[in-house]
């Protein structure tokens, strides 16, 4: 078995056109999934450079249990400095890479340099290391065509990172595809890294790992007993073993709305009238009537199947990972109310290639701006692929982000943190996920804390009352730390229910760690890697030039939000207090 | 003589449409333009508002000396929370309405809050103070159009403050025009205050000073004694006296391309093959040729006659008050090269109510961009009226300034600090003049410290080598300091080189203020108002989200700048000592 590339990071420098193979720094060799990413970017970036230059770095990195067999670690890590936000950034997103890499005894997968002139290239990465090629016929192409060439060019198993037009314009909505094992397209979705692959002029990188030495394990039979309590852990949760794998991810429809939390007419109300035809229980019967999936991994390997594929009317195939957030902002938030509209934009945004949050935002500023009517799915429908698309003046502005948008129109109403897109949960109802939206190096990300479900779900036991402050702060705080070793495992962030009810969970992840790589770490050391990474990011924000007024939701979000005449009433003393750990 | 508003605020809440008459609070009765906007922006305006919404406040001041019979004193101050920058904004210019509001006894004209609903308002102020009316037919109209229909309404002496289609759009380069005396405009240009306004739906503001008191003087000989040593320092002084008024300011073409340091391809090089196309020598010629004329004071009162009145090749008017700021950045650096395309380019600006230096440089990045050719003056001029003026999506992006033009297209190379447009002094090969840039509060604005002075003229009578850091960051420090008596004063900023030059210019300048008010100040009170507003604004900009890391040149500005090769070098330590006062 050829092993010279086991635990290598690849690494390539755009300017002068090489590529090399490095071993891991011993510092960085207990890290994966964002704390490698958000070390590194920490550690070779310089905070000031601008984000499109040839100072940024774009790393890749499977989580630490990635290509293992144990359920639900093959989430993929994105990380560079963001030009959205100006801050450190690691998105992350299923697909078949992270387990591919890891097979590949890939550690992470380095890009830095700008090349001069107007060449494109594409990254090839398979058991002897990395190469670089120039790339013509695909440039311009979408995403899905992207998949279909490569397919056809290196066979059907072929991995494949890739941008879309969107990414190759430097749009700062601009996502990264990874493909899936039925070639259908997850996302690194947000903060632009697919712009900042663009601008390094990568149209996508193939993944060959015929012949991948495969992940060693230090202790097998412990890994195996420890593999499978974990997946019991996650088949027994309620949330995970049924809700969402039932539903996918748009169960929330129905409970957000229920909350009063659910971001409708460009965040001015609580409730959306429309929310049956969006709702997951909708989509189930719609799926099943129309002979596509309701139930779909974005891995191998996955036991909670929360995507699904969505047909048309015909039975054809329109989407695949249709989520909650993408139908909410697009459906309650710009009003189109619409599941066969929305399904269509989502297939389009994941084929130009932009975050399908940050867009879906962004129109709902624009429908505020008088740009388009709100609720107006066709017309969405054209500019994604007019606009956005073909790259015109309003296609660019679109697809610059929600802040942009604002300014560029003089809109006040403007949803966003650290220029990010606020996501589908309105913060004065459920005021957790507020203080991960301000707090979180990310911006306003959901994910990075998901607040709701000790907000709403019962999450460790007992509510923590959504509408009060009380709590909210050592809750996301608690959570974000959490939230760290999910991101770093490469686990899918749904196991944050397990995780918190089960107690079981932690223990058998520990086991699952130490059983990979003959370690004999304690649960105490999840709480110091979150902690570190948290400040580690903070600290590379600050030195960005960002500050604890970034930690702030905007101004509009004191206006009372029916039915509760909820408003955000946090001062920044409040806020601060996060960070002081 | 009826006094009853004599040294009185007006207060307009454009929320509740209700005017009031306030006295001066006792701790800014000693502050006039620029150290009264400010003072009060920092005092009224919360600094995280949104600068287009309710929270943010719109301040016009006259200067400490405006109305008087003093030389060059008529200059008005605005001043709010920039939505361009994000930081506080005092930006001032010549015109009536100084002098009108001054001999009207007004000290300020404060105006807050938002109108519910579409409809647009007008201001009038007169000696009885400010009211409201509703207007229509001038919404959508040209600053040009306003001006000619007002003075067809109010007579010919009306003095107008007004915004065009930009400002009405809130567009991010939007200014505030202010009638001259000839009827031409003025630009309070900077900072995008025309969008406050248009936020505010004021579209214009009258001034009728019939009956007003006028300005009383504790100390009239006094007065006139030094005001006319004043005078006397200005004539005699050789740039005040000779070549500004001979030249107007673009006498600086020949001498900032000979210091390499002159703009030129969105600041790629140092010098432009065609500078003598655009020189204020060749421009002299031609205005004389034409009919034209190269004097014209932008206030009553002037004694240097900078402006002119350019015509076209049959005679006709075309625009007045056409500064080196846009023939630089028009002309060299977005390569047009053209004075009558330039010319043009002006009066469309000033009409539809963009600042021409903001909008001049994010030509320059759009051209990089690819959006348009660089030199295609014809292109600009149709762009500046069917995009911009019409308010297309490509207009709205080109009207909202350097920066955010450059983040929706992609583009590194942009010239900006505090996302406001670098002026016509490449910073590189005029290190004091970069220093300025990067350290003032109000954003990347030549005019705050205007360290050509001493780096090219030997102001203070010696050259500090504009190519060496020594000194920079001192003599920076210095002007800026000594600038806020001269904004606040309603001074015009070419005073600065008799004001280094001739020991008898800050006695006559304090003898000035103490005649007018009846006070014993001494001039080191000069330097105690300029740390302390500069402290201010510092202070103001900290609280609303800025760092020190806003104090830095973008990161292309290491590239190597022909004919001297010259970069930008100083470190952020370095820059930071700045504060050290």
């Amino acid at each position: 078995m050829g092993r010279k590339i086991v635990n290598k990071i690849l690494r390539v420098d755009m300017t002068n056109l090489s590529t090399k193979i490095e071993s891991v720094p011993k510092e960085w060799s207990g890290l994966g999934g964002r704390a490698l990413t958000s070390t590194f970017v920490a550690a070779e970036v310089v905070p000031t450079c601008h984000p499109l230059g040839e100072g940024n770095k774009l790393i890749f990195a499977p989580g630490l249990l990635s290509g293992t067999a144990a359920a639900n670690t093959g989430r993929f890590s994105a990380g560079a400095k963001s030009p959205l936000t100006g801050g450190i950034k690691e998105s992350n997103a299923g697909g078949t890479a992270a387990q591919q890499f890891a097979r590949l005894g890939i550690k992470a997968l380095i890009i830095e340099g700008l090349p001069k002139g107007d060449t494109w290239y594409s990254l090839h990465v398979n058991k002897d290391g990395v190469s670089i090629a120039e790339e013509t016929e695909l440039i311009g192409k979408g995403n899905y065509a992207v998949v279909e060439t490569l397919e056809q060019r290196l066979g059907k198993k072929v991995g494949i990172l890739s941008i879309g037009p969107a990414g190759e314009m430097r749009m700062l909505a601009a996502n990264i595809s990874v493909k899936d094992k039925d070639s259908r397209l997850r996302s690194h979705g947000r903060g632009g890294l697919g712009a900042v692959m663009g601008s390094k002029k990568i149209k996508y990188i193939s993944i060959d790992d015929s012949d991948a030495p495969g992940v060693s394990l230090a202790d097998p039979e412990r890994f195996k007993t420890a593999a499978r309590a974990l997946a019991k852990a996650i088949i027994n949760h309620p949330a995970t073993g049924e809700g969402i794998p039932t539903f996918g991810t748009s169960v929330m429809v129905n409970i957000i709305n229920a909350a009063g939390s659910m971001p409708t007419r460009n965040f001015t109300h609580g409730q959306f009238e429309g929310h049956n035809d969006i709702a997951g229980e909708t989509m189930r019967e719609v799926i099943l009537a129309r002979g596509g999936s309701p139930k779909h991994g974005c891995q191998a390997g996955c036991i909670m199947q929360c995507s699904q594929v969505y047909n048309d009317k015909d039975g054809n195939y329109v989407t695949a990972g249709f989520e909650y957030e993408t139908i909410e902002l697009l459906g309650a938030n710009a009003c189109i109310g619409n599941l066969d509209d929305i399904a269509v934009a989502d297939y389009i945004m994941d084929d130009i290639g932009v975050d399908s949050i940050e867009t879906a935002v962004t129109f709902g500023v624009a429908m505020e701006a008088g740009v388009l009517p709100f609720g107006d799915g066709k017309e969405v429908l054209r500019m994604l692929k007019e606009e956005i698309g073909m790259g015109t003046p309003l296609g660019r502005i679109l697809g610059s982000g929600a802040g942009n948008c604002g300014k560029t129109y003089g809109v006040t109403r403007v949803p966003v943190v650290k220029n990010q897109a606020i996501p589908a949960y309105d913060p004065r109802a459920i005021k957790g996920i507020g203080i991960t939206y301000v707090t979180s190096p990310m911006g306003a990300d959901h994910t990075a804390g998901y607040a709701i479900s000790h907000n709403l779900m019962g999450s460790g036991g007992r509510i923590i009352d959504p509408l009060k402050k009380d709590e909210q702060v050592e809750l996301s705080r608690h959570l974000q730390i959490g939230t760290v070793i999910v991101d770093s495992a490469g686990l899918c962030l749904f196991v944050g229910s397990p995780m918190a009810d089960d107690p079981t969970f932690v223990p058998s992840l520990m086991e699952l760690i130490n059983a990979r790589f003959g370690l004999a770490l304690t649960p105490d050391w999840i709480g110091e890697l979150g902690m570190n990474v948290l400040k580690t990011e903070r600290a590379f924000n600050i030195a960005a030039g960002l500050s604890s007024k970034d930690d702030r939701l905007p101004e509009f979000f004191k206006e009372p939000l029916l039915p509760h005449n909820a408003v955000w009433d946090f001062t920044g003393e409040e806020i601060d207090e996060f960070w002081d750990f």
